[in-house]
């Protein structure tokens, strides 16, 4: 059971906006045991996107395309479809209620003739409602095969996965399960692992996929099968994740899923011991404090955050001391520590982290080298600080700070 | 002249990771007059991998593949390259040096049997030094055609395509001038816009493409072209851009190209006019403070921000009255008014935001509905609040108020 993603857009093409509703729509497809054997993303342009449609219709049984479903004259997906399909456009009755009730409840207006237009929907079409927007999904047959068009923008698209699209195909097809595990480790690289799991790689059944993710600091080890009994696949997978841990103690983190990752690993083990969060960030600017926050429910742990981007925030906000700044400048273990203590008392937390540190691309208030961060950690037990060079690239310095300083805290958080 | 960009890996046909490197080299692509006709996401699977190489080859000049190069198993874009091209692998002493200084450099170790794999090269392909990686990239030329494969590792993938593969296609390659410029306008929908300006974009010379780019409560209109003669283009565009200018006047907020974002204009023009800026928000979570301070610079003009989580936070650090959050309630104007206009007295700068809302799913310490926002800005003239409401879908919320706060402060940076 395979499955094609067509996404539509010159603004994907020309790099204007990253196509996030492939991964989306993949790891959807995956968690109902439909695989994806190809993304592909095209122009709005009419010979293209006939080519692209006929060549899934070749290779996959679902095809699922998105955008070009606007209202405006840039927009050609649906009359491509239709032509595809040797079909005509007709206006759809529910539709057209949909798009008035719409634009009464939000606007007040009555609809123009070009939103009118929204409501034209091929014959062949069944319509999957799109509760967020004027442009409808559509659902089309041929064969056993199935064509499904939904609009490009991002919160429309995964409420029409979500609830008209996945139980259809759940309904339509027969699908084995799919199980990925990840296994999440720091501090050496893949090829040092490789090496050190050799023997247990190639034993692998030939129906476990193994994968190695680096990236950040990190290697990410992916465990990939399928099979139509979910225990059967979910032990055996299992059977290789308590031999391989062994061999990788040392640097083994935790897993990830789907629908975890480190941080929200770390906040629910927050909330299940009642314990709380504070942050208190310089070079990782508000970034660190966001993969906490962006997660429902991150304020029942987290109490709040200081980004002391500039020396002077750090003295009146955060309360450290002038003269340990000069002593041993902005960026060392000491005013970290000072950081993460003080917002740790200010904000009455249970744990804290701080970071300082030059992400470059131009040193700041400090002598240190682009790339030179430390981290601290402050508890009921005290404050630990430790010190990282990240490399002299901007993004990476940041991003690879950020994942340091989750380790760190899972480190503390699972010590006890 | 046109290329298209394969990106190849399970994770990206499952979901686990967003594909960012496409958009990059989309961009990056366009900035030198090349288009990416489409781009093609497919596994780690050889014979995926060659019918895509081979269909690329039918349809472009370039072709751009990344990922598949790490020394581990599932990695086989190499051998798969070496075997469309009837090509062996040899051991290319360049790279092999490269690869054992890299080990040496960072962990001190002399390379394992895995690592000198890294040093196998097809003999028909002509090696891109990877400065930041073991994988070298590949230059393999084919009649007036060229495959490029690069690691799927962004910042190497990024370094690679800046200092090796875009000089060499300029000088391979005879190529037009590729213009877009996107107007960004705020507060009304993209049909009610087509409508408006129906005329003139029905006037638009054929060479010139209109896009309509809906989101987050913003539209961008984008225009793009090419040709010959950069400066023709030129005024080509501003000619049009100023048709339309008085026919949206009402919504226009400012220009957007591929180098400038809304958050870096408003950073450039107050480092120009050296001026601050400091954030106190809540509902955003540190997600507006990192739309800043991702941008190198940012230390010019941003000196800090208080994200207070919790209503305590926002009582201990920001010193907003108890009394006035019992009276109004902690997501009211009067609130906002005052962490903006004390984050401005605290951190001693000349603008200040504040956000203060419920981003869902559930109510937090207030009675206000999910989705509701107030944003205030404090400046040397007093402090204005706005209530908006953001909808139900908490990421959503986050996004449009960082949108909605970014458009406040221009209002109030550029009215002087």
């Amino acid at each position: 059971m395979q499955a094609e993603i067509i996404t539509i857009g010159d603004e994907i093409l020309i790099g204007q906006i990253v196509d996030t509703n492939s991964a989306f729509i993949g790891k959807t497809l995956n968690s109902i045991g439909v695989s994806v054997y190809q993304i592909t993303s095209i122009q709005d342009e009419k010979v293209h996107l006939l080519k692209a449609f006929a060549e899934a219709e070749d290779n996959v049984d679902i095809i699922i395309i998105t955008g070009g479903l606007g209202p405006t004259k840039d927009d050609i997906t649906k009359h491509t479809l239709a032509a595809y399909f040797n079909d005509t456009l007709v206006e759809n009755d529910v539709v057209l209620k949909h798009v008035e009730t719409l634009f009464k409840t939000y606007i007040n207006q009555p609809i123009s003739d070009l939103n009118r237009k929204q409501a034209l929907v091929p014959t062949k079409a069944e319509v999957l409602t799109n509760r967020f927007g004027t442009a409808p999904g559509m659902w089309i047959e041929k064969d056993n095969k199935v064509f499904i068009s939904l609009p490009g923008v991002p919160y429309e698209m995964k409420a029409l996965i979500e609830h008209e699209v996945l139980p259809r195909l759940i309904k339509k097809y027969k699908r084995p399960h799919i199980l990925h595990k990840t296994i999440l480790t720091y501090g050496l690289g893949e090829s040092a692992i490789a090496e050190r799991i050799e023997d247990w790689e190639n034993n692998l059944p030939k129906h476990i996929k193994l994968a190695y993710l680096p990236s950040l600091g990190r290697v990410r080890l992916r465990l990939s099968t399928k099979g139509e009994d979910e225990a059967v696949i979910q032990s055996e997978v299992e059977a290789q994740v308590q031999k391989v841990l062994p061999l990788i103690q040392d640097i083994f983190v935790g897993f990830e899923d789907n629908n975890n990752s480190l941080e929200q690993i770390l906040g629910k083990q927050l909330v299940l011991t009642n314990k709380t969060l504070a942050i208190a960030e310089s070079c990782t600017g508000g970034k660190l404090t966001e993969v906490f926050t962006k997660n429902a429910g991150a304020s029942a742990f987290f109490k709040g955050a200081i980004v002391s981007y500039a020396t002077q925030t750090k003295i009146d906000i955060l309360e450290v001391s002038e003269d340990l700044i000069n002593t041993h400048s902005v960026v060392s273990a000491e005013v970290a520590s000072a950081m993460a203590v003080n917002v740790k008392r200010k904000l009455k937390v249970d744990y804290a982290i701080a970071t300082t540190g030059i992400a470059g691309p131009t040193k700041g208030d400090s002598d240190a080298d682009v790339g030179t961060v430390y981290i601290a950690i402050a508890t009921d037990n005290g404050v630990i600080a430790r010190q990282f060079n990240m490399g002299k690239h901007r993004e990476r310095v940041i991003n690879k700070t950020v994942n340091k300083a989750l380790e760190l805290l899972q480190k503390e958080i699972f010590k006890n």
